[in-house]
C-alpha cells in the first residue's frame, strides 16, 4: 500500500489460471500493459462491490498470509463473512522459488548491471570518500546501465563500519588501509541481484588477508557445492563448519545465502541450518559467507547462482580475488 | 522483514514510555546506536523465549495491526494464546501525523535536497535522453546532496506517459515539445520529501499552457488555504471543484495531498474528499493537484508544506512558474 505500482491493487486468480487485477483509477494505464483482466475502482466503496461481485461469498478464498496485512485481511473478512479464509504464502513462495526461461534472463540482466557497477569500484575510490559517496556512484552506475533501482539499500561501508553485516552507509570517510564492504544489487523489469565483494584501499595487513582467504574459500565451497538434489541446510552445515574450523570460529554470524527473485529474499528461503528445501534446476541463490570482528572489520563475498540439473551456473562474474587499491 | 536494518524486529513499548528492541544478532552493532533497551536473539526459538519473558501472558496486547503482517500475527497470538488483542494503529498513526523539531528539521533538509536536485534538470534534459537517464541523474544528485536514498521510485515521465500519475520511468526518449514530469523526494535520515515539478522540454502549446496555469493555480490555492484548525477534505475541495469548473473537469483523479514523514504517505491521511482530520500545527502535508489527459499528457506541481498557528510554512522552494527548456 506505499506509493509505487499498484498500490492497494488486489489480484484475483482463478484455479482455471485466469487473473483479474483490481487496480485504481491512478494505475489504470500502467495496468492496461498487463496480460490480465483489469478492473478498475475509484474508491474505497468501489473496490468492495467489485470484489463482492467477481468472488461468491461462500467460497473458500486463499491468501497470501505472509504479505497481507492484518487490518487488511480483516476488511477481507468482514466482507466475505461466511468464507473459510486458508494460507497460500507457501504455495506462492514454492512457485516463486523456480525461474522461469523469462525470469532467469531478467535476474542475469540484473546480474550483468551489477557486475559493471563493481568493476568501476577500485577506480572510483580515493581518500577520504565519504560512504555515502560511494553509495550515490554505485546507484548512479547500476541506473546509468539500465537498472530500475537499486534492488536494496546500497551497502558501502569503509573500516571498523565493514564489521556490520546491514550497515548500509554513513558520512564515514574512507582512510589507508580501509576494509571497503559493497554489497548492492541492481533491480531490472522487477528482478534482483544482489553480489557482494570487500576491497582493501590500500595494503592488506596479515589479518586482512586471511580474513580475505577464509572467506573466499568459504564462498568456493558453497559455489562449488550447490546443485539440484542436494538438501540447502547442507550447504550451510559445510561453509559454517569450514569457517568455524579456522581462526575466525563464531564469526560468520548469518546465514550462507536466500533465494533471489522479485524480492531479495524472495520467499522465505534460506541456506542456513534449518533449511530442509531441496534445491531444484532453475532456482536462484545467493551464496555470502562473511567473517566480522566488530572493532575492526569484515570481510562478506557473495555471489548470484542458478541451479542446473548438473551443478550450477555462477550468474554474478566480478573478479573475487582480493583487490588492493 | 525485508532485507534492511531492524529486519525481523520486534519493538515492544511500555505505558511508562520504555521500550525494548528484539533485535537480531546481524543488526546488534546498529541497534546499539538506538536510546532503547536492546535485546539480542540468535534465532527463532530464542526470539519467542525473550518474548515470552518481557510481556507476561495475561496482558493486553496493543498491535500495529496496519503494519503488521497477517502470518506474523497468528505467530503472536499463537504464543500469548489467553491474550486480548487490540488495534494501536490509528494512535500510532495520530502520534506520527504532529512532527517534533528535530523531525521538522530532518523533513526540512530532505525537501532542500529534493529542491537542489529539481534546480539542476533543466541543464540536465537534452533531446533525446531515456527516463531512465534521468531517473539516474535525479537520484545520483540527491544522494550526492546527502539522501541516503530516493525516498521512492522516481518519476520521470516525457510526454504522454506524464498522464500516468504512478508511472515511474522507462526507456522513452525525450523529445522537442514533451511534457516532463518530475516527481521524487530525498529520504534522509528516515525522513522523507516529496516534490513535484513539471517542464515543457521546448515550446508550450496553448493547451499545455492552459493546463500548466490551472494546475498552478490550484495548487495555490492549496498552498494558501492549508492552516491549523481547517478540515483537510475542505482544501480538497476548493482545490478539486476549481480545477472542475476549468476545461479540465473530471481530470484531477487524486487526492490533493497526504502526510509526509517517516514513510512517503505518512499514516492514512489524505487530503481527500472523506478526510475529516482536523489540521494541527506541525502537521506536514503534500499538495499536489495534477491535470492528466490520456494519451497526451499531464502535469502536477507538488509542495511540502509545514502547518503552523497560522497558516503554513512551504519547505520545497523550487521555482513553480512555467519552465521552457
Amino acid at each position: 500500500m506505499e506509493k509505487g505500482l499498484f498500490e492497494g491493487a488486489i489480484a484475483v486468480l482463478y484455479p482455471d489460471g485466469n487473473i483479474d487485477l483490481i487496480t485504481s483509477e491512478l494505475e489504470s494505464e500502467s495496468a492496461k500493459k498487463a496480460a490480465v483482466n483489469i478492473k478498475i475502482y475509484k474508491n474505497n466503496d468501489d473496490l468492495k462491490i467489485i470484489l463482492k461481485n467477481i468472488i461468491s461469498s461462500n467460497k473458500s478464498i486463499g491468501i497470501n498470509f505472509k504479505k497481507f496485512l492484518y487490518k487488511d485481511f480483516l476488511q477481507i473478512k468482514k466482507q466475505f463473512i461466511s468464507s473459510k479464509f486458508f494460507d497460500i504464502s507457501e504455495s506462492i513462495d514454492m512457485i516463486r522459488l523456480i525461474k522461469d526461461e523469462i525470469e532467469i534472463k531478467l535476474i542475469k540482466k540484473a546480474c550483468r548491471i551489477s557486475d559493471k557497477a563493481m568493476e568501476k569500484i577500485p577506480q572510483i575510490l580515493h581518500e577520504n570518500m565519504y560512504e555515502y559517496e560511494l553509495a550515490a556512484e554505485i546507484n548512479y552506475l547500476m541506473q546509468k546501465n539500465g537498472a530500475d533501482k537499486p534492488a536494496f539499500d546500497t551497502i558501502s561501508s569503509f573500516g571498523k563500519n565493514t564489521a556490520e553485516p546491514h550497515y548500509t552507509h554513513g558520512d564515514t570517510k574512507l582512510k589507508r588501509n580501509d576494509l571497503v564492504l559493497c554489497d548492492f544489487g541492481a533491480c531490472f523489469k522487477k528482478y534482483n541481484s544482489d553480489i557482494t565483494r570487500t576491497f582493501i584501499f590500500g595494503k592488506a595487513n596479515e589479518n586482512q588477508k586471511n580474513m580475505y582467504k577464509i572467506v573466499l574459500e568459504a564462498n568456493t565451497i558453497g559455489r562449488n557445492m550447490i546443485k539440484s538434489g542436494l538438501k540447502a541446510g547442507e550447504i550451510h552445515k559445510a561453509v559454517n563448519s569450514f569457517i568455524n574450523k579456522s581462526e575466525f570460529k563464531g564469526r560468520f554470524i548469518h546465514s550462507t545465502g536466500h533465494s533471489l527473485g522479485l524480492s531479495v529474499h524472495d520467499g522465505s528461503e534460506r541456506i542456513g541450518f534449518n533449511s530442509e528445501l531441496i534445491l531444484k534446476k532453475n532456482m536462484i541463490f545467493t551464496i555470502e559467507p562473511g567473517v566480522y570482528i566488530p572493532g575492526l572489520g569484515g570481510v562478506r563475498i557473495e555471489d548470484d547462482v542458478l541451479i542446473k540439473s548438473n551443478g550450477a551456473e555462477i550468474l554474478t562474474k566480478s573478479n573475487r580475488n582480493l583487490i588492493e587499491i
